[in-house]
């Protein structure tokens, strides 16, 4: 392995000799002196060469390199992945981080193209076409340290906590939530769907006894929107456990996740995240805000807002519209929306015991936007076929789901989360497309 | 949340009134005592019911309920799930853990049917079948508890090392590997194919200066065949990382992984996978004996046996030979074979510098069985493009691959496992079928 000195560590270095490797982000090209800015994957430095123009008639073969040096970095293409050995030197004169590292040898791995496709004010569509040049904007790279922290601290989480981790198969021969959102294989001689949701075999862990699992894994959805939360391919956070008297015991595992996570993306990055994004994160207070849906909407249309659909469905405006209420009532950026109406759940819902319009179940609104649905799922089998045949569902292909019930099952809940959408609103970001790593529309596919 | 006990937890608690909620694993229905064991994910318990058959003419309360509970007991299904408070007692004359529960309040909360479809003796393929009945056996739940604590090690020792966590796509517009076994979507109006492996896009990382990344995600391959060691959508562990010198750098990265992983496994499971399995866990010793290929097939042939191939690579024969060798020369279960012929190995994979023939690159075998690729990879882009067309690829279909070099690339290399094999191979197991949460392959989508 190389020796090289990761940009970060070079503070904590006394000066003399070190290696550093990165590409180049910008060279000042000037008469006497060059500068290029090196960075890697953790931070940018100066490097500076005393510019040889030419050699005098004496020059000894110091001078010689040197000028080889030079005219190496005139050449230098912006994006250039270098390795650079040289003489580390502390000087507060210098703006980035007050050090430079004098080159002693310039060695060119690999050249870039002279002219970068894409410029700091290219369009997102642009940039995400070229996603590979657009990720070393130290901004976009930090996206990927919040959601490695991030994801490891839920998984941390639920590990301390006894949860099994599956991963449950994409491959299904049927529908997991709607056949309109459904994409088709061909699959030998016959043909699979991919997964919309691991909901039936996170749910299957519970009749198999596994007690709590949770998952982060792909999700698929054909949903032909463009808008600035819908994906076709989206990285779903699911957990799913046994036991609970109702979605309220969900409720308090996943508000204790966020704060987990929360917290530890605070610890980690919250200085370069108000640096890079100018976002101070909060780590949410629990209990979370709980509201009932039917009374989200009195609220909403108590601030002059009537939601414009037939059904008991909040809509985007409307969601912006409690998180506003809720930010000057709790002073809080999340908020659980309780008992929604059993003809917007899916059938596997558990509804109330006294009122089955309404189910066990639950939204999780981040900053206005709905996150997650969680609930309590129906785990009799009886109830489970007759709310199937209520919503139109082919019995016939539901049979393998509706076998799980048939040998015992435990109450049961869980929530479903989308991860680009937590990352989106927690950096203020305007679309789950600047923060998925290689977003999939319906008119992308590339890179 | 129920105020249960898990069965695991029993043992620490007094004498007294507890809470227990799973299934029923057996009855022992005596004319003057019924037995149940019950069992949830952490163990089983006995509980115990001194049974009333009928009531004298002046019962009270009491004999009532228990006669109640008596006839609940007798027609109680395996399988069940119920929840039983009661009184725990500790007594060492009870073979199952020194305690058990007399019964006080039971509760069904969902009934099975009373046939089991499956037996002890039952086929692999009819316990795949009823999979959720399958894992209610502790042996095959103790296989996805050791996944957990392994995935969570390797994600550990990646995270405080500075990788960086991707989620890539497995939607693409072209095929990762070979076109032989993709799977194809129709995709809105067009096509799209399902990820082979997360290889480009984990490189795409390496030029995006992400420094070191990982993954642990499906990959799928419409392979028809039906081995013991292939599924057609698996879980791929990978991991890339910039500045290397060689593969030997990606090697020594990795047998640091799977010491950590393995280390962990035997820490928290070791006796109770000798107790299930009658197999000791054993934390393999670093560094790893390695082995160039072609010299392993040397070492095969002085064995006896002659590989029957036409090109340089093993055969499972060949494999196993090699592992007995190792066991004998190094008392080792993992052998590198390193430095495969060009002609076996992809187009992305780097060569030697000095004999074009060879590559950079390795197998990693564990107790005879490949387990993972890995390889230095080729990130000058004339050799890639040179090396693409000697192996009669299209270039068009790789055109946004090869674009990933032309603006500046690190030096890298990484490397794809199989985790369902290391838990085959780690738990002795004949087949990743037994250790796959959900099997899929050419027959089965199911359940």
């Amino acid at each position: 392995m190389s020796t090289r000195t990761l940009v970060t560590n070079l503070a904590a270095l006394e000066d003399g000799p070190v290696s550093v490797s990165g590409w180049v982000e910008t060279v000042r090209d000037q008469k006497k002196v060059q500068f290029v800015i090196l960075r890697d994957e953790s931070g940018a430095v100066q490097l500076v060469n005393p510019a040889v123009r030419e050699l005098a008639e004496d020059a000894g073969p110091e001078a010689s390199a040197r000028l080889a040096i030079t005219e190496q970095i005139s050449a230098l293409a912006h994006g250039s992945f270098i390795t650079v050995t040289g003489d580390l030197k502390h000087d507060e004169r210098v703006k980035l981080g007050g050090l430079e590292v004098k080159i002693g040898t310039l060695e060119v791995v690999t050249e870039a193209l002279p002219e970068t496709p894409i410029a700091a004010d290219s369009s997102l569509d642009k940039r995400l076409d070229w996603r590979f040049l657009d990720l070393r904007n130290p901004k976009q790279a930090l996206i990927f340290k919040v959601q490695t922290t991030l994801l490891h601290a839920w998984r941390t989480y639920w590990v301390e906590r006894g949860f099994i981790e599956i991963q449950t198969p994409k491959l299904m021969a049927s529908a997991s939530e709607s056949r309109a959102e459904l994409f088709e294989i061909e699959y030998f001689e016959g043909k699979a769907y991919l997964a919309q949701s691991p909901q039936f075999f996170k749910q299957m862990a519970q009749v198999a006894g596994f007690g709590k699992v949770f998952e982060v894994g792909p999700a698929f959805r054909a949903d032909p929107s463009f808008t600035s939360r819908h994906a076709t391919e989206f990285t779903s956070v699911d957990a799913e456990m046994s036991w609970i008297d109702s979605h309220e015991d969900v409720m308090a595992m996943h508000e204790e996740l966020l704060v987990a996570g929360f917290t530890a993306v605070k610890e980690r990055h919250g200085a370069e995240i108000e640096e890079l994004f100018g976002v101070e994160v909060t780590v949410p207070a629990t209990p979370f805000p709980r509201i009932p849906l039917a009374r989200a909407k009195e609220i909403v249309a108590e601030r002059g807002y009537v939601v414009p659909r037939e059904d008991e469905d909040m809509d985007p405006e409307g969601e912006r519209q409690i998180a506003a209420y809720v930010r000057e009532e709790f002073g809080h950026e999340f908020v659980f929306l309780t008992d929604y109406a059993s003809n917007i759940r899916p059938f596997y819902h558990m509804r109330h015991e006294g009122d089955p319009s309404l189910t066990n179940s639950y939204d999780l609104l981040f900053n206005g936007v709905e996150i997650s649905t969680g609930a309590q799922r129906e785990h009799r089998v009886d109830v489970l076929v007759a709310q199937a045949k209520e919503k139109g569902l082919e019995p016939e292909e539901l049979e393998f789901y509706l076998d799980f019930f048939r040998y015992g099952a435990p109450a049961h809940g869980g929530f479903g989360m989308g991860l680009a959408r937590v990352l989106m609103l927690m950096l203020h970001e305007a679309s789950i497309r600047e923060v998925t790593y290689l977003f999939r529309g319906p008119t992308r596919l590339l890179p």
